[in-house]
């Protein structure tokens, strides 16, 4: 898989470059800022699951390409508003100055706007295969929902809420569902959405493995933000604590969200069985998303 | 005109309430200062393009809710970010405290950007008419290309690293052609796309009328904050001299900067003569631009 990982990363990117390219102010602050938030470093986890599922169901990576880009717009732009002093007040990200830093924070602001609509420029516009555009309004739709006050700001919202304050595994829950797993899910979707009317009766399936993983993968991030490093991280380790966040380690004990790690990933591995396709990447993204290091 | 507006302000809220009352977590503090940055004064000038431009080619106000709704909530999530105190640190608006004042920072961040979300989960998921249904995806990529780093996002990028240098006229036009004339601009492509195919032939007078006022609108912004009050604005009078702005009064004189917006009025209402409908409260709509107090 990390052969697969890698190669649509590249391909990611290069499509990213084409977008940002074709806004004409391109000397422009504002774009470099765009450009830094965007394209450097970074895991394309998004992308690769709107790849992967998409691929699955016999699309080409061409027609994929436009959904794989908007949900790493959104992706990005989080990180930025999340970064900044007001909200996670993070310097370091993917081993780099985080966005305010490098730039000023009235950018970082801009950049984070920009991207987000740069998002729902290129899911309006993009290049689709004639089966996608059919459900080019749903993608915009489902990218909408697992973005806003039902998703994923929701989420961030609820995540500030709770700072400073003991929650129940419940409530962690329901940020994380919000916080991480509503855009993971939403990839996914947007990868099955793209095959057209082919997906509709795995979507369920699809469904289920993708909030499995995006649970597991933010217990992931939170048992690393433990036993993690920096520089292999390349963003702070112990960030969490020093914000008195409610984690998995703290709620459940490090074994304990170890322990949580695999039943989720059991969970993915299990609504992937009844899948009458080709699963094996879906599978070992599962597997990545527990096992890695950063 | 102004008992159009008046009655159209009331229709817009109600529609914006309508959809804030959807999200299903509506103690959240989230939803709460969406709410407040949302519906709680403002003029609606831009549903108001929408609906004035949408009725003069024969749609039913019911068809033009979902675009009026849309652009509304941009211009809403604008208004928060450039409150904020990385960006104009303005602690009054439409004589309520701002955002983050009557919140916190943190949550006006992100109310911002889920606003943003909400205008194209709206736009994708909204009633239209069935002549305004083929025209969705034009709507939203002209709800995009408006918003973000071609359009508003730009130009309050160039305003901010435009502060404390003296710029010229043409820099001037650029910023708020960007800043505040595209999405002005926007609503009234949104109100002509909303009778489909029947608006084609006048886009090129709708567009250069929309220019036209859209600059206006700001030369008379800049002019009452010279000659404007406080109570009246609904926002600190002389910020943008204490911002060290370059304006159209620093630039022209207040008697320049009153003929320059005298010239565009001349523009806006030449640019309506050859349309051939109703076009009497486009007409008006012009008028009211530089005529206002506030």
């Amino acid at each position: 898989m990390h052969e697969a990982l890698t190669s649509l990363q590249k391909r990611n990117n290069q499509q990213l470059e084409y977008w940002l390219s074709q806004f004409p102010h391109s000397g422009q602050t504002l774009i470099e800022a765009m450009h830094y938030g965007l394209v450097l470093g970074g895991k394309r986890a998004r992308p690769f699951l709107v790849y992967i599922t998409g691929q699955m169901l016999g699309c080409q990576l061409d027609d994929l390409d436009t959904p794989a880009c908007a949900v790493e717009c959104i992706h990005a732009y989080s990180l930025i508003h999340d970064d900044l002093p007001a909200m996670d007040n993070d310097a370091l990200r993917r081993g780099l100055p985080t966005c305010h830093i490098k730039f000023d924070e009235a950018t970082a602001i801009l950049t984070g706007d920009a991207l987000q609509t740069m998002a729902f420029s290129i899911l309006s516009d993009g290049k689709l295969s004639s089966e996608a555009e059919q459900n080019r309004i749903k993608m915009i739709k489902v990218l909408a929902q697992a973005s806003g006050a039902n998703g994923m700001c929701l989420g961030q919202a609820l995540d500030i809420e709770a700072e400073g304050r003991r929650i129940s595994l419940e409530e962690l829950e329901t940020i994380h569902h919000n916080k991480t797993g509503a855009l993971l899910k939403c990839a996914v979707r947007l990868g099955a959405l793209a095959a057209g009317s082919k997906s509709d009766d795995i979507l369920p399936q699809l469904d289920q493995y993708a909030d499995a993983i995006g649970l597991a993968f933010q217990v992931q991030d939170d048992i690393l933000d433990v036993i993690g490093d920096t520089d292999t991280l390349g963003k702070p380790q112990g960030s969490d604590q020093a914000l008195k966040k409610s984690t998995y380690p703290a709620l459940l004990g490090l074994d304990g969200a170890v322990n949580k790690a695999d039943t989720l990933l059991t969970e993915a591995l299990q609504a992937l069985e009844t899948i009458p396709y080709n699963t094996k990447l879906l599978e070992e993204f599962a597997r990545y998303v527990i096992e890695r290091k950063n």
